[in-house]
This record gives structure tokens, sequence and C-alpha cells, in this order.
């Protein structure tokens, strides 16, 4: 195992992890996720209303959006709001947060509402759309307790946890949470994503240059599985912080 | 292993392939696949241009497009001609597949020239994306071949091989190459890309209600494999009956 | 007369036509027309709904979409799938083959449906346009068929046939169903469509290069008749193959 | 002939046709035509660039616009400066346009440059596409005149005249320069654009609900050839008016 | 006071101003505007609903679009009809003007329904959003006269009157009504917009260049005062004019 | 003077400001700017390009962007990130604060670059336009200072200050700096942008419903200098906290 991370991280380490619920005070739900450089606001907003598909089902949905301000970026990104909407990278993230937190919600306890999670990076340094996901369920799990505590909820729709986070594989080392200049040059890239009880929620791996052998598919989800532990931990630890005085 | 599957295969028998070379007759390369009632038109299209970003690299480009007329589905599903763009699901798939070529070419063989992949469906019974990527490879392989022999290029971009099956869980049993009455219903839906010699070029799994343990992902990778391996032969086949009498 | 084609016909000779009724196998109505290397794809997709402005009337709807496969040309063309939607002279050829349907169609004995032709062009080598009116005849056609047989329509909207060809002048010659060698280069460009009993419902001549005489309107009008009579028999013949065993 | 006209004219008679030139003192030609209450003002504006399919030919180029004031209709009409750009009808529109003036031009003598003609409808009451048509040759003819007076062309690119007008069918009454409420309930509807030495530019006929025999075409085609002399008669007077006092 | 006005106009005069009531005869009112070259069409037209914010509500609306033909300009400017919808030069004239007007309606006695203002520049020299003001109060007052009048409202919902010139420093001078070539080299344009009692609706000074002072302001709001009581006479003329006789 | 602010201001005094420099580390310049509850990040990005009507003058360019994160309001704001472009209420902001910073900036000591200023809008309590001006000016002298040290620019651009502050009428009483409760139920609203030195840049004045007399004008005016002065204090603070240690 050769290579060296600019960090001086070892390659199954985490970067420095912080959660602060509450960021965003007009919202349900929302915490500050930084791991490392990488920083991302996120919030959950409730509304009365549920898409048409679900109309007089007895159901709710969670939809999430994703953005970058322009100077999340080391050169300035334009804005997607021009043109033809949200880019095909930006949909993929939004389908997969959206996916990730329906994957561990009771949609019958929310009824015909709608969750929006909305992830606004501030700055990326690499795994926005994994520390969006991480992020996310804090907001979202907040909202919820809040809802069932004031009133306009019966019961909580979170039936489960949900964190994420990226593995790779770089000069052919395996590595945990890749950093912009790792995954920039890295061989394999996935994201996974998984439950509090350890169960695969999506399993996203692409080979940008080497296709990978069984062998590396294996290392890759032990280094995911380790680092998503430490994320879960952080994660009830915001939910402790911000739940107790309910605002 | 008790579902039953609608259409009487075994959980892991391939739909019957069909793979028609040269369908298309003015493209460089061409390919109608048919698994099942599904079915797509597979083009390859050559250009003497590159992507700004690759300009004066020496590097040439492959990029794909999708699409389904409006009654490759039971219903009439409305064109992605208005508004902004292709959808979220397209633009998916369109990253899918241009990744999946490029991942067994060898993009310095091409130049500075993109190959243009356009995958339109003619008829929808589950797996598009994959069935697109296995018809994909075909047209890819007939028109570098003839941009060789024609003198176009001095040697094949076409560095392995590269075939696509999708996998599942329904009612707990692992299933191969799921029919869209399946795939409605899955628990957990998988596609896998691999190359010729068995490596993973894309790996996404997702669950779409019951997360799933790593002993059923191992299932699904075992009945994906196997489903690999007689795409292969499916596509050298066509590839053999095609490329002899050059046009 | 000096003009000699390309591919050796008379000057009065259509291409050769073949019409494969039910190629779609899930719309209500279809047909593949091939006129020599032109080839279309023709569907008609029933919905139980009509346009805003016909609500309440009990009248129905007919409408028509036109798309061509970006291969189906010698060099590719991109999909209108992007920006402001589809281009003029798409929008003018969907609207002349709603048109055409509706002036042989009652409205009313379609009550508050729509029909929407879809004419997709695998190949296109002159003469899409009027080699989709006719084909959309018989995918129309076959679909009122299957509608009332099928106890979803009570009486049939089909009130009369429909066909269409294109004539033009080359080097001063008049001919009949222009190739694209033929249009590309042609003085005067003339799209009819007729009825069974040979009364116009189009006409429409345009003078690329040379404004035409009277004289020459008449000859073309001639020529436009006669191929249209060969149109209606082989439509007829592809009805009456496909409708007899009604799947 | 049992149709009665409400404005009591004869089957061949025109509306009262006024012609103004230099409506608009800031483009290089224009002009406002009248035809009854039908009201356009068209412009040519000179431009040196052409479009990209003729840079380095020696070529011009002659293109055309066609817009409606909001309160150009009875009532208001939304513009069409959202969503997706001009609507189907409106391209149409400016493409005969185009096609009309380019017939009678010699696109050599206006080398790499573009005119482009602009309708702008003050107020429809039926025609308003043949009106724009006729103004805008007046409009191109008085710029060509002040393009090689004024020294910016070497010799004017005006090679011949047009001018068109509408015919149609109302209650099986064949009439001449149809307003909008007969317009809006005639059988057949036929717009004509003529040369001055009355050889066809464009013929578009279509049935909106009646198809028609050629005896019925022949009887149109006798009022339209009328009806356009009487129209180039009105052009020349405008053009003679205000080309002699150069401005 | 050393500038030197191109039309030799005083610094305190305004262009000569026409207004023509009824100029768009199809419109609930209308008027034509002339300041010296600059001419706007302005028309006002009702319709029986609001938007939704106002559902319900008792109240009715009043909104403005702004366009400029595209040879309004001494170069032809394209239309804004394509891609995305008006320029913010253009939205921020609209929200003006409908503010404007909004200003000195009683939208109550409206009740639930619209008043669109179209303002169409025929020729722009400067000062067309205070022209399209000073014209759009015309058609405004016009069309209420003639709503009460037919017994289409109750009671008019005209409860004062609005008018707008510009104002700005050339050279260090403060002028009245700025010209085209005067308003590109001023180093501050201020749009003043005013009620028949002399108090202010909107106030929009900018300092293109040169920042000013207090003093600087002074003079240039009584410039505008004077120029406005001119302009409101104006307006009542042509009210007078068009009232009298009823259409 | 009757009206009680609800957070117990006088009408006179500005809410707690606080300005934290450097908020994004990859800009070159940045803030975040807090007036009680509204929060604005602002960045200063530098670009060595300028848009076309630019080049070839040697002069640079100062653009400027603007957006609301969903949950910076009360009730969640969709994104402007769909359909077609900023609405026109943002582009005004835009437009506002590219204007502000040109006016104290030496575009020809920027030389051919561009300058693009982000405000995006973290929280919105009323007052987001003005606090972006002030904010942004801050993240604009950061940048300059930076630029100029590391020796990408000669000298500075920043040739003077600029804040903004908003003022307005509530129940009669002129109030300085309204919150967002205030605003929405102002009779006038008026933004004042103003130079250090205390001469004007802007001046943006609208009677919601009551128009205004030129005596409060002039009381407002007077509250608007009063809160520009605090401003330009807390700036410099802001800047030289900041610029001291260069990083």
């Amino acid at each position: 195992m050769s290579y060296t991370r600019t960090d001086g991280r070892r390659a199954d380490q985490l970067r420095p992890v912080r959660i602060t619920p509450d960021f965003m005070p007009y919202a349900e739900g929302s915490a500050l996720i930084e791991m490392g450089q990488t920083r991302v606001i996120c919030t959950a907003s409730f509304e009365e209303r549920v898409p048409p598909f679900l109309r007089g089902t007895g159901q709710g949905w969670i939809t999430a959006e994703y953005a970058m301000l322009p100077r999340a970026t080391q050169q300035r990104t334009p804005r997607e709001t021009s043109r033809s909407g949200p880019s095909g990278r930006t949909q993929e993230i939004q389908r997969l947060i959206g996916r990730a937190l329906r994957a561990i919600a009771d949609l019958t306890a929310l009824g015909e509402r709608t969750i929006t999670i909305d992830c606004d990076v501030l700055q990326a340094d690499g795994g926005t759309r994994t520390a969006s996901i991480t992020g996310a369920y804090v907001a979202f799990a907040l909202a919820c307790h809040r809802l069932v505590s004031g009133g306009r909820l019966e019961r909580s729709p979170v039936k489960g946890e949900v964190a994420a986070v990226s593995v790779g594989i770089v000069d052919g080392t395996p590595l945990l949470d890749l950093k912009y200049d790792e995954d920039s040059r890295a061989e394999v890239d996935m994201n996974v994503v998984c439950t509090g009880d350890g169960r695969f929620v999506e399993l996203q791996g692409t080979a940008e240059h080497t296709p990978f052998t069984r062998d590396e598919l294996d290392s890759l989800l032990a280094l995911a599985r380790q680092g998503i532990e430490q994320l879960l931990i952080a994660q009830r630890a915001a939910i402790a912080q911000a739940a107790s005085p309910v605002r």
C-alpha cells in the first residue's frame, strides 16, 4: 500500500467531521456538516402538499435539491440558474439524496405532505454528495422530531438511520473518504449509503480508468462500513445536542 | 426460492437475446438488440471534432444519447423534446452508457474525434439501459472496424469488450435480467457492467424499499456474472456475422 | 424530358413501397412504411382526454408528432430534444400530418378522446413527410378498427382514405416521388395530399429557385394523382393483411 | 353563388389597399400596408453578416420575422416572448415570407450581407401573412434602392416583383381576399404567392373541413391571379412615391 | 449652463408631445404617444381573471408588458422572443409601468379582473419608459371610461393621474427629457413618476459615472416637476378628445 | 412619531451589524454580513476575461449575481434554477449591485479582467439588497487588496467606498433599515446607495400604496445618510481586521 495522502491521513481514516444542528433557524430542521474542507448546509422543509402522483394515497413524499454556491470551488463555477435547469450531475445527486432518505422513512406516517431536503454546498473538497446525505439525515430527523412535538405530525416518519461515505482506489490503494485531489485521480470511485443496522441502500461504483476486480470491491466495502459507523455516531451526537432544548 | 417468473424463466435465465448488426445503414456502426420484448436500436456515429475540453490534447471522446419512441411503452410516453432538455433519468442513463464505452476504449487511438452512441428504444420491457450498453458495444466495435479498414483511423480504439445486465431481488428471490413487471416490484435493483475479462466497470445497486445485506449483494453479483458471459457470446457472434463482408 | 434519375426510375414511377402493419405491438395501431430507402415508423395512440379547447364539445382530436432518429441521415443530425422545442420545419410537418388525418376523420365518432400519431423516421431519403402521412393513415385505420372491435368506440372515426406523395421539377423535368438527391436540387417541390376519391386535402408547392407556370402546375398535379392511386392500393393491402386476425 | 360577404364586397373584390412607404424612418426600407382592417408594419434591415452556412460563398441571405402586437386581435393574445420561442404557426409564416422574397432576389448581388424582413401586425383581420409578403416586397425594394444609391451595394438584388393574396371557399363560394370572419369558417383556405410576370412562387391550399376538387382549384387560382394584379399596381405606386425623393 | 442640446432645446424644455387616443381600435383603451422621435403604442386590455394570489380577494390587478419593434432602433435589435424570456432591462421597465399605474388605481373598484397594459415602442430616441407610463395612463383612463359607460364596471378604478419624465445631468448641466444622444452620455440619469397632485410615485436616480450631490438632486427634481405639469395637460387633452364621442 | 417597531429600535436606529471577512476561503475576497436576522454571503471572484463589448478596450468589468437559499425565508421559496432564468426582481437586484460597485471602481486599473460579485442570502429579514451592496464592497476591497499584493494587479481598482441602506415610511413614520415585517407594510420603500464622501450612487424610491411628498423625501434622505455613516465604519473595521494578515 504505497499511496501517501496529501493531508497525512491513514487510508482508513475519515476527515474531521463536524455537524452543527439548527444552522438555518427558519427551517423545520437543519444542519451544517463539515468533513474537512467540505461544508454543506442541509435543511428539511415541510409542506402540506404532495406531488400529483400521490394525491389521495395517504402517502407523503421526500425530495431533494442540491446546489453549490459559485465560490464553493477553487475557480468560480457558474450557477445552474440559466438555460435548461440543473445539469445531469446535479440531477443524479438530487435523486440519490432523495432515495437515501426515503429508504429510511415511513411515508405513511408523513401523510400527504412533502419534506424537501435542500443541500447547498458552501465549500467543495470532494465527497459533497455523501456529506449531503449524512447531513440531510440530521436535518430530516430534527424536522420530524419538531413536527411531532409541535403536533403537526402524529408519529415520526423516521424509521431508521442513514449515512453515506465515498471510497475509492488511488494508485492501487483503497482509500476511505476521498478529498478532491484524490477523487480527481482515482481509478475507482464508489459511493456507499448504509442504514444504521449496516444494510446497503445504495452502492454506486464507477471505474473511471481501470475496471476493478471482485477483491478490490470487497476491500472498498470494508472501508466504507468502517467510515459509516463513525458518521452514525456524529449524527447521533448532533441530534442529541439539538433536540433536547426544542426551540 | 419461491418467486415464479411470469414468463416461466428460471431465476438465473436471460430472456432470448438477438443482436442484428448493421440495422441502420447510414451509420458507421449499428445494431438492433432484442432481449425478449425489449428492443433498442444502437448506432455509432463518427465526427471529426471533440468537445472544447479535449481540443489540443490528441484525445478523442465517446458520448451517448438515449431516448424512447413514444410508443415504446404500454401507454404513450410524451417525448422529451419540449421544455428543458432530457429528464434526470435520461441523463443518468446517457452518462452511464458513455462511461461504459469509454472504459474499454483507447481514446488516444481515436485521436481528436468523437464517437456518438445513440440508443433509441423501440420497445421497453425492462432493462433498456443495460441492453443499450450491450448493443452499443456492437455498434461501436463495428464502427471502429470499418474506420480502420476504411483508413479513417490508423488503429482501433477498441481495447476490450463490455456488456451489461440487470439483476434484482423480487419477493426475496435474486433474479437475473428483470422484465418490466419484475423491475417495478423489485425490492432491490442493480445494474452491472463488466468487461470481457470479468472486471467491473459500473455497479449501481438501489434498494427501492428494503435495504439489502452483504449476502444478498454476493448472490446478485454471481447472477450478473453468469448473464454477462452469455451476452459476450452473443456480441461476438453479431460482430463476426457483420464484420466479415465489409459493406 | 432530358433528366435521368440516379436510380433509373421513369419520371412517373414511385420507389418500391412496402407497408408492414403492426410494427409496434404496444400501440393501438402502427405501421412501418418504406419507400425506397426512406423508412418511417407510424403509430396511433388512443387517450381518454382532449385538449382544453374541445372539453365539453363531444368532439375528439387527432394530433401528430414527427421526429428523426439521429442516424436517419447520412451525417448525424442532432436531436431536437434540447433548447427550445422542435424546429420550424418539424412543426410544419407535424401540423401537416395532423390536418391530413383530421380531413378524413369523423371527430364526433371519436368522442372526447385524442388519437396521437407519432411518425419516427428511421431512415431519410426524401419524402419523409408524405411517407409519414401515407403510413399514418394505416396506423390510424388499424387503431380505429381495433377500438371499435374491442368496444372502446361505438363507431369508427374513419370516414375516408388519405395518402400523400411529393412531386417536383428537376432540370425542367416534372418527376414523381423525389429521392433526397433529386429533392435537394429541384427547382420546384410540391407535396400533394389526396383523399381516396381524388379530392385535394393539401397542396403545398414551393419554387426553390425558379417560379413555375400554370402548365407546369398541371403536369405536377397529374403525376401526383397517379402516384397516390398506387399508394392507396398499398395501404388497402396492408390494412387487409393486418386487420383480419385481430390480435 | 349564394354567399353574401359581411362587408358587401363582390366575391372577386379586394379590400381597400393602402401602402404607406417609409413608415419606420430608422429602417433601410419600410412600409405600412393596410388591407381593410388588417394593418402590418414591414421593415427591411441590412446587416454586414451572413449565417454560418453562407460564409465564404459570396452569397447573401434574406430572412423574415413575423409577430403580432398583443392587441392586434379582438381579444388580447399573449406575446410569444416567453417559453420556447415562436409558435409553429409563426414559424411557418416566417419561413413563407423569407422564401417569397428570396424567390425574386439575386443573392449574389447582395454579397455576404443579410436583409432581415420584420413584419409586425398592428391589427389582424385575416390575410396577415399575405399582406406581410406584399408589404415586405415594398420595404425590400426601397431598401435595395437606397443601398445602391447610397453606394453600399453595387447593383440591386431586386430581380423581380412578388405579391401575395389569400383565396378560399366559403359556403361553396370561391372568394378573393378573406377577412377574419370568412377565414374562420372557410372550407378551403389557400395562399398564393406570384411574381410580377404571373408565375407561382408558393401555393398553399388546405381543406379545413371539405376536400376540394380540381375544378374548385382552378376557380381559386383565377381569383388569386386577379387580386395579385391589383396588388402589384399598389406596390409600384408606393415605391414610386417613396423612391423619388431619396431621404 | 454650458451644454448645448443637439436639437436646440432649452435645458428645461420638453420635446414636442403628441398623444393620439384610440390608435388601436380593438383595445378597450389605447394611445400613440410621441415625444419627439420617440413613439410608443400603449393599449389597455381588460380580462375577467386575476392572478392566483388575488383569487377570492375581490381585488383586481394591473400589469404591464413592454417591447420594442426590431427597427425601433438605429441598428436592428433582435427580438426577445427566443431563449429565456425578456431581458433584465425589459423586466425592470415592465415592473415600473405596472407599479405606476397601480399607484393611482382603485383595485377594489376593478373587482377580480386584470387590466394588462402593453407598451410597444415603434421608435426609440430616449425616454421610452417614461413615455410608456405617460401614454399608458391615457390608455388606462380611456379603457376605464368605456368599461363603466358600457356597464362592465360599476365605478371607475381611476382614482388619480400619473405621468413620468426623465431628467439627467450632461456635462454638469441638469436637463429635462433626455434624447438618446444625451441619455447615452449622461453622468446621472433619473426617472421621475408623479401623480396629478405633485406627489412622487417613483424616483429612480442612477449615477452612471459620477455620483451626485444633494444640490444636484434638488435641481433635477425641480426640472422633473415642471415637465410633468405639461405632460398632465397633454394627457387631459387627449382623453377629452377621445372620450366625448364614445365609440 | 407614533409607530413602535417590533424589535424596539428607535426610528433612526440600524439593526446590529456584523461583518465577518474571509468567510469563503476559496474566493479572492469574501464577507458574511449580518444585519439583525438578515445574513448574506458576499464573494468577489477574479477572472482573466471580459464580456465581448469590452474586448480590446483595456477596461475591466464588475458584474453581480444574487440568489437566496430556499430556506432563507420563513416558508421555503423555490429555487430560480428551473425554467427561464432569474426573476425580474432578482435581475433588478443584480443590476443594482453591479452598478453600485462600478460607481466606485477604476475599471481601467482592473484591465481586461472581470470581478464577479456573488451575493447569496442565507437568511432574509428585509434589506437583503442593501446588505448585499454593503457586504459586496468589503469582498471587493479585500479581493483588490490581495490581487495587488499578490502581483496580479498593478494598482487597486478601488477608488472610493460604497454602502447602502433602506429607508421607508410605515404608518406615516419615516424609519431607517426596515425589517421584513416593516417592509411588507410600508407605504414608501426607498433604497439609498452612497459613496464614502456622501454623494448618491443610486436612489430608488417607490410608493407602494401612498405617493409621497417632497418633505417626506427629505426626511428619508436624512435617515439614510445617518445609517450609511455607521455602515461605512463597520466596513472599514472588517477590512482592517482581514487585510492585515494577508492569507
